[in-house]
Formats: C-alpha cells, structure tokens, sequence
C-alpha cells in the first residue's frame, strides 16, 4: 500500500478492480456482485438501509449488543420505524422470537441483525433466521457481517441473506477505510421501489460501475490495492482453512480461559473473531487490560456500557498465528498472577497450545 | 502510512487527530473545525447538502463544468429544487448572474459552486459569491474546494463561505479516502433545521467527536497518519508559499503553451490547480496525450464531454517541483514534434524555465 499512487481511470487500476470483483464473490460465496465503497463499514450499514427500504418502513432489528443500537439510529435517522428484540447481553437471539414478530407484524419489510456482535462476543444464527426471511417475498435481511466474513461460514446465496456488509479493517487485515456490501436478487427488487435518498452510498450506481471494473466516486486507491493483496492471500489460503483458523483460535482460547476458571462472558454459540471473558471479580478488568499492555504490550479491549470494568475480548481476526495465541493467553496468566490473582499457573497456556496443535 | 496500524480508540491517536486538527484550521484559514471524514470528497460534498438542507428547499448551482453537475445529482437525489447557471466550458461565472438570480427568487437557500473547475481550468470568483451571500441571512454559500485548498487563497472566515469541502488526494497529496468540510456559524444555524436523513456523513456527530480528538465511526487510520505528516510539511512550507508555488508553475505551463502557439482553453482568471490547452489541431489531444504516456510515462488528462479528443490538462498539484515543471512542458515539445507539429521548437521550455527561476 506503500507504492506510488495509480490514477483510478486508468487500464491498470481497472485490472486490479476486476481482479477484486472475483476474489470477493469467491469469500462472501455468492455469485452476485459485491460493491466495494470507499468508507468505513458504518457507510455500507447505511446503504443497505438506504438503498433498499422506504420512509416510514417498519424493520425489526435484533439488539443483542451495541453494534444492534448502530441499526436502529441509521433507520431513525431515516425516517423508518424500528421494532426492537432485545437480547440480553452474552445471548444470541432466538430465531422463534424473529418469526413470531413477523407473524404479528406482517408490515415489517425487514430484519437487521449482526452476524456476529462484537461487544458480547455472541454468533447469531444467520442461518435460522434466513430461512424464516427466504420464505416471506415482502421481508429481506440485512446483515451486519463486519466481524464475520472471513471469519465463519455465512454463504450468501446458500443461507439466502440479501444484505450482507463487511469492512476492510477486520478478517480483511487492512486499514480502515473500505467497505463491502453485497445484495441478493430480492435486495435489488427492493432497491427498485426504494425512494430513501442516496448518493454517494447509491448501490445501484456502485453496481453499475463495478461492471465496468471502476467505481462511481473517486475509489481509495491505496486501501484498494492493498485489498488486492489479502485477497490472493485469501484465496490461497482458502476460505475453508480461513474459517478453520478463527474457530481453533477462539476454541483454544476459551478453553484456555476455563481452565483458568474464567468465566465466559458469551453464554451462547460464541463467535469465532474474538473470545470475551469476565475478569476474576477480585482483580477487575481494568488492572488487566493495563498490565497487558504495558507490561506485554498487548491490546485487548474492555467491555462498553454494562460490561465496562468487567469483561475483556481477545480478538482472533487479523495477522494472528498459532503462537501469537498461546502468547496472549500466557500473558493473561503472567498479569493475572502479577495482580495477585490465585489460579492454576500454566494451565491456560497449556490448554490452548494442546487445541491448536491438535487441531491445525 | 506503511507503519502498523494502531488502534484508533487511543491516546496515541487521539493526540495524531488533535494536531490534525489545529494545522486543518490553518489550511482552511478558519477558527471553526474542520471535520474528516472516512470518504472520497463527494462524500463530503453530499454531507454538505444533507447537513444544511430541508427536503423541497431551493437552490441555485454553478455549473460551470463536469463537477457542477455533481452538485445538481446530489441535490436532485435528497429531492431539493434546482436552479442552474450553465457556464460556458473554459470561462468563469459572472457574480451579478448570481445577485440577480437571488434578488428574483427569494427562496433560494444555497448557492452551490466549484472554486477550482477541473473539468475547464477555470477559477470562479469566489470572494465575490460569498459577498453576495454573507448579505444575505438566508443563503448560504457551498464550495467544492476540491482542488482549490491548499492550492490558492481561499479564506473560508474572511470570505464567509458557509460550507467548504476538500478530499485527500489533491493538494494534499495523499492517496484517496479521506475528505474534509469546514463550516459557518451560519451554516450550523441551517443545519438546526436542517431534515435531510443523513448517518455517516452526520456533521453535528463528527463534530462532536471532534471535540475530543476522535471521529464518531472508525476513521481512516492509515490515511490519518499520512495527513498528519502531510500538514506538518504544510505548516513547514507556509500557506502562502504553497499558493505561491501553485500560482508560478501554473503561470510558467500557460507562458510556454502561448509560446508554443498553443490556444489556452480556460478563457477567464485560471485555476492554479492545472493549465488546459487546446491541442494542436492538426494532432488532435488523442495521440499527443498517448505520446507523453508512452514516450515519457507522464500522465496529463485528456477533456472529457465535449472537450473530449481536443483538450488536455497539466495538473500542479501534489509532488512536483519546479523541474518537473519544465519537464512536462518540454515532452510536450517533444511529443508535438514527434507527431509532425511545426512550432518554434524550445520555446516551451525556455519560458516555463525562465518564469520559475525569475519567481521562485
């Protein structure tokens, strides 16, 4: 991403765009396109409302941590009436509860979810509840796969979901700066009779576009080309072992955690991009979280809202080995023992080593 | 921007964004913030419209080239009324235009311009707009300064402008991503009313984020960082030593494509930004922009719509230095002399040559 910057209209550019183009259905597993936007994923969250629903819509939106809150203040922001389900934090939503709201409400035009909430380290299941929205012609589903692309499997034309959103910082390895939407038939069908405005996040335009290898807006040259890299990375890795990969990670880790007696904040399906544990009660999250990073130089980040001061997450996605695991798990244990904190010395590092040698 | 990527919930970018911030409002010579946006400049350009505006309201668009029709796009998108002056290609607007299209319709809100036309060369006379519309409590003046900041004096307090918008990839030579706005006390007023649905290009959100050294969604780390090292080489060089050295290459290419016998296709006070010219007729702009690729690996645009075969476009932005300046000019000389275009050859060369050394 360092190299010289290449004018965007130019034969070169175009060459890397459709390159990408490829790659992606490749890794959102679809055959449709998937829009690249030259914004954070908060951008594309915005398209996929704005590009598909009408003012005064109603939508049910799955709050199940604080990326489902971003969902409901983009539909206020645009007009749309949202019906929430709330689920308590470290819960994944239960699918019955999405179809009986469906059945009541039969207005609602849509479902908003995250795939995977990274404020409570909890997988919802996409699958579940695609299957409920596949059968409705009149309701789509929008979901927020930031953290989850790349990370597990979500098939995009196999499970039916008609918007799907990731962006360049997350399993792509990238800086900021990029985000990803794809959309189904149906999303399209939908765009049709959309009358939210839309300009610099117009799906349609990106779509149209893409088809030529470029972009409406002037694209993030250097974030692009850096794209084009992970992506051969990708690919040659395969987004089997990709998925392999994150769900070692994260099963090493919470086992690591347990054998520590740790509890794990996520109480359900957890999922594989980060492991969220509750701090030993007597030491507080705060001290470790600080001990780490001073004393090992390691970020994990803390709990927001309601799980401030109790909870840590240890993300698995990025530039993460075998040995970069068992190594944050070991300074876990290192910080934990430094704070005063009385447990089975070792026995995290050891359980997390045995998995991922077993296992990859 | 190569350096690894930290996170951007920290103190270490937290003190990146609060110096950005500082040396922001030296560029765009205002007290106010200046906000930064994870966008290509429409970006911007769009959260200008959408943070002012009201559904139905009307304005009045400059469209003196290829990105006035962008305003109108963007405003015919959030269902805002248009009004249009059509320019000439290659010539300014005519501020009383303005006056009097405001005098006859009182309901215009905004008027919308280009300071620096891309498309055609020109400079629109900006200070005399904004006299124009700092009479006037209600109407605001929007500026695309896109290749204007940076570029040549563009006072935003001084002149009252209202809104004013740039991107990354031009004066500020980074690559794309990254956008900027700047507004007016005035232009916060009008955005108290304003009921245009906007998200990530919300202005209240970004400024209020702002205020503590962060952005509301995740920024453009990679591209920040870059900023940060870009405006400090800004703050070395001096404002007015960065519009001096635009103002004497833009003046030294104009002299030597005169001394070619070239026709200067930017008939009124030109943009410091690039010199148009007309090719050669007997050549046509096709093979002599062809020529300096291939012959010289220098890229210089060609017109685009109706200009489109008989112009072609020098940018002065970004890294270039007053040999690169001559350079250009003379693979020009060369090129037209390869293609069998009679003309005093050198000529070219020796008065963009002489204009830089007498002034620089």
């Amino acid at each position: 991403m360092a190299r010289p910057i290449i004018h965007h209209r130019t034969a070169e550019f175009e060459s890397i765009v459709e390159q990408i183009r490829a790659d992606l259905k490749q890794i959102f597993q679809t055959s449709g396109e998937v829009l690249v936007l030259a914004s954070s994923g908060t951008g594309a969250m915005e398209g996929a409302v704005s590009n598909t629903l009408c003012r005064g819509d109603r939508v049910l939106v799955v709050n199940s941590g604080k990326f489902g809150e971003r969902w409901e203040k983009i539909c206020g922001a645009f007009g749309i009436e949202v019906e929430e389900i709330t689920v308590e934090w470290g819960r994944a939503v239960d699918p019955a509860l999405i179809r009986q709201k469906l059945d009541k409400n039969p207005s609602i035009r849509a479902v908003l979810m995250q795939a995977s909430e990274t404020s409570t380290g909890i997988k919802n299941p996409t699958a579940k509840i695609a299957a409920i929205t596949r059968e409705r012609d009149d309701v789509i589903l929008i979901v927020d796969g930031i953290t989850a692309v790349g990370v597990f499997p979500l098939p995009f034309d196999e499970l039916g979901i008609d918007v799907l959103v990731a962006g360049s910082q997350k399993a792509f390895m990238l800086p900021p700066g990029l985000s990803f939407a794809a959309m189904s038939t149906k999303a399209w069908e939908f765009n049709k009779t959309s009358d939210l405005p839309k300009f610099y996040f117009d799906f349609k335009a990106a779509a149209k576009s893409a088809d030529k290898n470029t972009t409406p807006w002037t694209p993030a040259v250097s974030l692009v080309r850096g794209l084009s890299q992970v992506l051969k990375m990708f690919v040659g890795e395969g987004l089997e072992n990709m998925h392999k990969r994150h769900a070692v990670f994260s099963s090493a880790t919470r086992s690591a955690f347990e054998a520590m007696e740790m509890e794990l904040f996520t109480k359900d399906e957890p999922s594989p991009a980060l492991s969220v544990a509750v701090a030993p009660p007597d030491i507080g999250a705060g001290p470790l979280i600080k001990t780490l990073k001073e004393d090992f130089g390691i970020t994990v980040a803390g709990g927001q809202d309601q799980a401030k001061g109790k909870i840590f997450r240890v993300s698995h996605i990025g530039y993460i080995d075998r040995s970069d695991t068992v190594a944050v798990v070991s300074a876990v244990e290192q910080s934990l023992k430094k704070l005063g904190h009385g447990f089975d010395f070792g026995s995290g590092a050891e359980a997390a080593a045995r998995i991922i040698s077993e296992n990859l």
